[in-house]
Parts: C-alpha cells; structure tokens; sequence
C-alpha cells in the first residue's frame, strides 16, 4: 500500500503566498502519512498563458531554481517522495513546462519536460514552452526511479495522448502521474462543460485499465482571470484511479482539497494477469503510429 | 445525423434460430429508420471458445458463406449498411474471427480479420482464430469505406488496445465500431464484477475522446454453459458514446435489446477543433511503441 496525496490548490499573483500554501499542505499530507505527494501543474502562481506577454518569461526558474531548492529541501524533511512542477528557463529564449521528483533525502531523482505543448484560447502554451526533446539521456517518456516505484510522470496535455501512457508503462512505470491545469470556459454551457469534465476523466481512466497502472491527477481550482479580461475556471475534480480505472478518489470542482488515497500496487500485478493486454501487442502492425496521418 | 441500430442477443444452439431473430431485429431497426446496423461478435451461435474442441471447426464457413449470404441479401433488401461477424474458415487449418460489412445494394464492402486474440480460461479463442494480417492488402487496420462513412471496424479483444483505435483514426475512420462477447465470471464478487464492466467501457470511451469519434459497441447477453460446466454470464451493456466520450445509449446487462441511437457526425468535426489532438501528436518521440517492452 502506497499513500498518496494529491493537492488541489487556488492559486493568485503571490507567489511566497502560494508556495507556503503547497508546503504547508505537504506537511499536512505528511502529518497523515503521505509517502508520495503531487504537486498540480505551475503550482507556483497564476496560470500565465491565459495571454501571450514577453514580460512573464521573468517567472522562469532554472531547474536548480528557488521552487526545486525550497521543495528538495521539504521533501529531505519529511522524508518523502514529491512531485513538483515548474516554469524551466532552460537557456535564453528556451523555456520549458518541466515537473520534477524528489526523492526524500536523496534528492531529485528526475524531471520530465511536457512533450505535448497545447495552443487554445486561453490556453497560449506553444508561446512559452518548448515542447521536451524527444530522445537522449533523460529525455523523452521515461520514468523516473524512486524509493515509491518507478514514477510514470507526465504533464497536463499529455493526459490526451494514449501513447504517451503506453510508452511510460513499456519503460516499466508503476504509477502514471499527471499534474494538471484544466478548466472551462464560463461561457460553454453546462452540458459541455460536464462532457468536457468527463471527456478528462475517461480519457485517464482509460489509460489505467489499458496499462494496468494507477493514475494519479491532482488539478488547479479557482477562476483565473487575465489582462483582457477573459476568464478560466479550473475544474479541480483531481482524482486518483485503480488499475481497472476504477475511481478511489475524487475532489470537488470548485475549493482547494487534499486527496489522501491508498494505492495497492499489488493490483496491478493482479490484474494485468487476468488482463494481460501487453501479451498481445500486434507490434508487427502498429509501425503507423509514427506517423502524422496515413494519407 | 445517422441512424445507428446495435443487436443485443442472447443465443442457443441452434444457429437457423439465432440468425432469424437477428434478422428480424435487423428488419425492425430498419422500419425505424436505421442506417447502419451492428450485430454482435460470432452472433450465429454459442460463443464455442468456452473449451477447445476440434469438432467446432465445423462451425466455420469461408468469407463468402451462408451468413455473409443471407445478411448481404438483407442489406440490400433494407437498403442500409450491414455488420456482421462469422467465424470465418479461410484455408483448412486456418481460420479467423472476422467482422464484415454489407453496404446496402454494394453488397459486401470489406471484412476486417480480429487482430489482437486474447486467451483466458473460458475464451480460449487462440485455439481456434490465427490473428489477422499485419499488412498487405486489405489486412492490418483499415477503415472500411461505405455510403455512411469510413467504418473503423474492429473486434472485442481489440478494444483494450489504444494503438489499434489510433490507427484507424489515423486511416480517417469516421466511427469506431467494436462487435463483442464479453462477460463475467459468476465466481467473482460483484465490486469485481463492476470494474470489469467499468473497464471496458472506460477504455472504449477512452479510445473516443482520444481520437474524437463516436464509439458502436454491440455486445452479446444471456448465460452460456460449457460442457464442463463452467459458465460465462455475458454482460449486455452494448452501448454508444460520442467524441467526447459521452455516453449516448446503453443497454440492460441481461436482456436482448436493439439500441437506435442518433448519431451526429458533425459533432466530431466540432470536438477536434476545440481539442486538436492530432495537431500535437510527437511522431518524432513515438518510435518505441512497436516495441514489445524497453528493457
């Protein structure tokens, strides 16, 4: 059994105000006996590609920046595993959306950067990140090694794409681990905005019960509105579910919640035997994922 | 719009009785308007792949048989887009489970040969169907072009694979449509029970939201005994889903039931505009997923 926290913030333009929330739900979580807590996408303020401004790439950290040091050293303290997720200045004018692992005392153990970059009103994220390398030393879709398991770490818009999910569990992930930024539009309807919701959801459930691996999603709440005054609701509604998709915990829409949940890793060795979907690849036949279209 | 009929049937023995209440479910969707029809997996009789059996070889007939002959009559007769599922005897010794479509006057449009086989106590189909080709013509995943649309045709198994989904989108599928046999254990408990018929659902409405297509899924029901003894209680549920996976109709787990269910192909038109997945997808990144695991 693995204890799981997830953490569900509202965040404003104060940035000590919202990292001193994260950590003192990370000393909460632990309080209770958290071995490993996720951090939601961008924790460290708003979130600033409701507009395209040249001005914010100043919120960029290196991955050696204060959030890592401040969180590296919360997680030796409490002696567990946390995920956390940043705004990487990689280089001048080359700028990542990059989350991170620390591994208790042993410092950080990895960090992934998003490898599918969004572009929607709203949601202007080509603008600021670069999407991640696609090979190399670690680059690409690779877990990432801690004292927990192997963590299947991936950001936000990568939840849409099966094969991110599917190439973390090939490289051995036991968890799949997605901090979020997701929200509606206040002027859709209510009927699609609960499509939308569920189309979030299912998606992620359904790369559980495809992989046989738990997913773990914590998400931003709060209405975030930006210069020009458009607005964004995040949904909140983070979420843990089992290997056969099962839902084991749920958040509420709209408040700031900690999701404390019992993971039973042993689950997924059971089910991928009554299961077993990865015996079965036809991977003489999938050669066209590769590709853009097959037209 | 289009008006999409799934058959949910429970069978016997006696194949002339199944095909004539298939028939007549097919002849009553017809008078309600339906425009494509969809039997369920091997509808012709018991799902045979309980025990292993030589003697069931008898039960296969080649791709222009007396099903393919019958349903192609009646699809012409109604005037509507027809798919059924035989087990198909292709060579002595070589047979496979594999859906066809009769479109309308066209007669038969295409046939797709099960790709991904499962075999588990009480579905040992890995006895009895050599998976379908890889490539060539014809063969692997391919849409199947009829007057109501590209058909992404695919078969049970298949529907916990996101790759096979994947590719058939990729082709240009226009729907996803998944003929099936699934059911429960009566051994194991209900909450187990529940997450398996869960799972298959989940990961189905997964494969439309990832994809942004509706998703068809006729399955069978009723309780079907081996002749040793063992039971398989198949689960109905046959359902349809939208492109953003939402749930648009479902049936009763233990009865028969014809589900008419409009379908707006528009709608996908809308759904990846607003979520364009295919946009973003990192084929650069994707190469490992012809890889049986990376170790």
């Amino acid at each position: 059994m693995l204890k799981v926290a997830l953490i569900q913030q509202s965040c404003s333009a104060d940035i000590a105000a919202n990292q001193a929330e994260s950590e003192k739900q990370v000393r909460l979580a632990a309080d209770q006996g958290a071995q490993l807590v996720v951090l939601q996408e961008l924790h460290a303020g708003l979130y600033f590609c409701q507009t395209e401004e040249t001005g914010q790439f100043d919120l960029a950290e290196p991955l050696d920046g204060p959030t890592r040091q401040r969180f590296e050293a919360l997680a030796k303290e409490l002696d567990l595993v946390l995920v956390i997720s940043i705004f990487e200045k990689r280089a001048t004018g080359l700028y990542h959306n990059t989350a991170m692992v620390m591994d208790a005392g042993n410092g950080c153990a990895g960090f992934y950067r998003k490898m599918h970059i969004p572009d929607d009103p709203g949601f202007y994220e080509k603008f600021y990140f670069t999407p991640g390398d696609a090979s190399g030393d670690l680059h690409g879709f690779h877990p990432i090694q801690t004292r927990v398991g192997k963590l299947g770490l991936l950001v936000c818009w990568d939840q849409w794409y099966p094969e991110a999910a599917r190439l973390m569990a090939l490289a051995g992930a036991d968890l799949l681990i997605y901090p979020t930024a997701i929200g509606w539009n206040p002027e859709d309807d209510e009927a699609e905005k609960q499509r939308q919701l569920g189309a979030w959801q299912i998606v992620q459930r359904g790369h559980a019960v495809a992989n046989g691996l738990p997913v773990i999603v914590p998400n931003r709440t709060g209405t975030e509105l930006s210069p020009n005054g458009e607005k964004i609701d995040f949904w909140g509604h983070s979420f843990v579910a089992g290997p056969q998709g099962e839902m084991l915990a749920e958040a509420p829409a709209d408040k700031p919640a900690t999701l404390l949940v019992d993971v039973d890793l042993r689950r997924s060795e059971e089910v991928r035997r009554i299961w077993p979907f990865l015996r079965d690849r036809r991977v003489d036949a999938y050669q066209n994922i590769v590709r853009r279209f097959i037209d």
